[in-house]
């Protein structure tokens, strides 16, 4: 990332409240991370871990932990900040605003009756709200998004353009909606009889916590009678599948292209890797992580860490892979001892 | 879910033409399962699979078979009906109910030349119809959603909103498109020339039939010379992919993040659990069943249960993970006879 | 594929250039596969590949490489060409051919200030154009459509409807983004504390080369200090997600619903097979080929193919496969073994 002006080391260390070990009048012109900055870039080692390639660094300068400061080459300046990760933010801020988007109602727009808002809005272009939608304040709506009647939402809400916020979905303070997410729509439930589909009322709502996000292009069903929840703070990633009835705990993270299917419910502080599939009528216990593409088909313990298709102990999904690894070449003989044996 | 109203357990009775058990009088405001149902909720218990359920739930009233009422408890009312599922929707669609979206087209919609419907038809906000398209009566296209030209539609469809039915796409009657739906875009279809890719012509057509479900961001491409076809009466889920020139089969129930490669058929009453794969140029027998995440890389015989990768008969994968747990332990051991043995 | 007008075999050998064998004035009236023509088709044979469903063709006439001639049926009027896929596409241009959509902008559209384009451009219905957007020629916006601040594309860009471009991207000559698509939308990233997640400034960009194609619904996100890389000639297939700070070089082919996770890099000429999965701050060296559904947690060596969760060669997989078929119906007998052996 390149600045919108050169800067020194020394503004930037005012800028972000450190201290200063080195050249303060260093020029520097954007953001790079250690292994590829070069001497205009500045960059970071948010935390111990980062020691190996904060030694080798060409950065211009580093945003470090005060233990680290001695593991930073000397050619770097050093800007010593109780939160490296976190000064970088203000930097990036700083250097990376723009104008922002005006507060108001683009003329493209189309707000229903009883719709209203308290304090400022954002409506973009082609923005579609329909009746009795309630806002706090400060909410940001983005192009071609349509919010159905009756939602509700919390204060600071961020949607993206084109997304859909289906009738009566209740969203806390400070959602973010990433760009083409469906939030409420019906779930998939149906009866059969003698082959032919039926479909299950789905009049359940879909309640949203605060600081939750929601990825672009990932679909949260409503529930069918109950309701589908997802708590504060979990955040979600592009192209996830949320079914029907499903509850989400507190703080969760669920990663790109992860399936949850109806009436699951994953307690707080849990991880789903990346296309981690959960069947039915589960429970994944709080804490618990579930690896990359893993296939969760029964409950799943508080503070496991499961992986494989059907998901079981991580340690013995590998112990299970290395073992048919060894007996893999031995068939032969295994077969052929057997049948001496008989 | 809550009713727009209170209502009494004879009410609910008269409206669903059941057989009343108890209290007639019982006053209730919602719906809810079984087991979280209270005082003021009316339950319901489907088929006999409900009875523990029943046994144990302290739902105000319940819709049950005959043959259930000994089982429901006396706490409860019991309302006894033919069908208790159907009942509940008669029950959920009286007290839903909501002022339906009026027909008519919204004064931001925009309509091409030659488009035309018969009857009545809703266009919702910034609805976009191309030229020459024709529609059944009583349609609704939701908010945002773009109609090429010379698209067919039945009667009673349902497309909602963001969705793009591309050009000359046929749909039969009462098919349900949800939001953000991609319908007939163009296949994925290359020869390699020397490590560079030219575009194989995209120009099928994507029909299809009747009471058909399309779920949420799910996409289905056009064929490229052949068509892509979907039988009446299959629900698909949300966020699935079907590749061009795929053929599937009347009732069929494909789950959420399910994707066909092109050109495989898949015949009736097939269902595809969530995230299961199909590769290109295959066939999957009538009534087949694939688990979720199953990996089918050949023919899957009719009737058949597969699941794994590759996907193979479900009691197979079920005796080799057996197998394998119990081998793991063992491989030392088996390794050391061998050793001794040569 | 239907012909707008019927035509005979020797107009259409006359059309693509060929050397016409057998009756000229056969008429015809569309184009079909091999196995599935009848007499009023054209077919092809692309390669030798095609002989043995040459041979057996119904077709009327066939689109043939010259050594395929003594192949074909006499039944079948032969058009001997030097490529007979790219005949196909002269053909089906010249009889799928409608009426282009206009060049202009529509009036439903909106402009923002600073954006400008050389020569022709098609802007849709309801395509919403930022600020300062920069445009080669002859590019085409579809419907409802969202190109964000600061844009810059090349000549001849197609952007189907319902896409979002978002601010900063670049795009090169002749790039395809499909129905739908999100490119350069912040990336998924987090630091936590506490058990509390803290966004990492996603400020990056995302810049992709010509001749790139994207598919419908899937996300692209922008780096988060690096850059998010797409190289020249990358065909990229429905419901992909690709992380921030991907890699991926040229000439690549990516299936529906792979998912590469952050930071990973992709060497030039890669295959992913559908639903593959990536990890993070991997490599994958050129040529791979990662087989469907592949679950990559290491590093891939160039030109190496692999399968399965993990992925390890393909060969491996199946010989551990065959393994493990071969060891079920066994380990009673073993553990007996192993047990008096104690």
């Amino acid at each position: 990332m390149r600045f919108r002006a050169e800067t020194t080391a020394g503004q930037i260390s005012d800028l972000v409240g450190g201290r200063l070990f080195g050249d303060p009048n260093r020029v520097l012109d954007g953001v790079a991370p250690l292994e590829r900055a070069g001497p205009r870039h500045v960059s970071f080692a948010a935390s111990r871990g980062y020691d190996a390639k904060l030694g080798r660094t060409g950065a211009g300068a580093v945003l470090i932990l005060a233990d680290a400061e001695p593991t930073a080459p000397r050619t770097s300046t050093r800007i010593v900040v109780a939160d490296p990760l976190a000064a970088l933010g203000v930097l990036v801020s700083a250097q990376h605003s723009r104008p922002a988007d005006p507060w108001g109602v683009h003329p493209t727009a189309s707000v229903g009756r009883g719709s209203r808002w308290s304090g400022r809005i954002r409506l973009g272009p082609y923005a579609r709200i329909g009746r009795n939608v309630a806002f706090g304040t400060e909410c940001v709506v983005g192009e071609h998004t349509t919010i159905e009647d009756e939602v509700e939402l919390g204060s600071a809400c961020r949607i993206g353009a084109h997304c859909t916020i289906h009738r009566g979905v209740r969203l806390g303070d400070r959602v973010m909606v990433r760009t083409g997410a469906r939030v409420g729509g019906a779930g998939f439930g149906f009866v059969t009889d003698g082959g032919k589909y039926t479909r299950i009322p789905q009049v359940g709502n879909c309640l949203i916590g605060d600081d939750v996000e929601i990825g672009a292009n990932t679909t949260v069903d409503r529930g069918s009678l109950d309701d589908t929840v997802i708590g504060s703070g979990t955040k979600i990633d592009n192209l996830v599948q949320i079914a029907h009835n499903v509850q989400i705990g507190a703080h969760c993270m669920i990663m790109a292209q992860v399936g949850i299917a109806g009436s699951t419910t994953v307690d707080d502080a849990v991880t789903l890797a990346g296309q981690a599939g959960l069947a039915d009528h589960l429970t994944v216990g709080r804490g618990a992580v579930v690896g990359a593409q893993g296939g969760v088909i029964g409950d799943i313990a508080p503070g496991s860490t499961v992986s494989g298709y059907p998901a079981r102990d991580h340690r013995t999904v590998l112990r299970q892979t290395a073992a048919l690894r060894r007996l893999t070449p031995l068939v032969a003989a295994l077969e052929r001892i057997l049948e001496r044996d008989e």
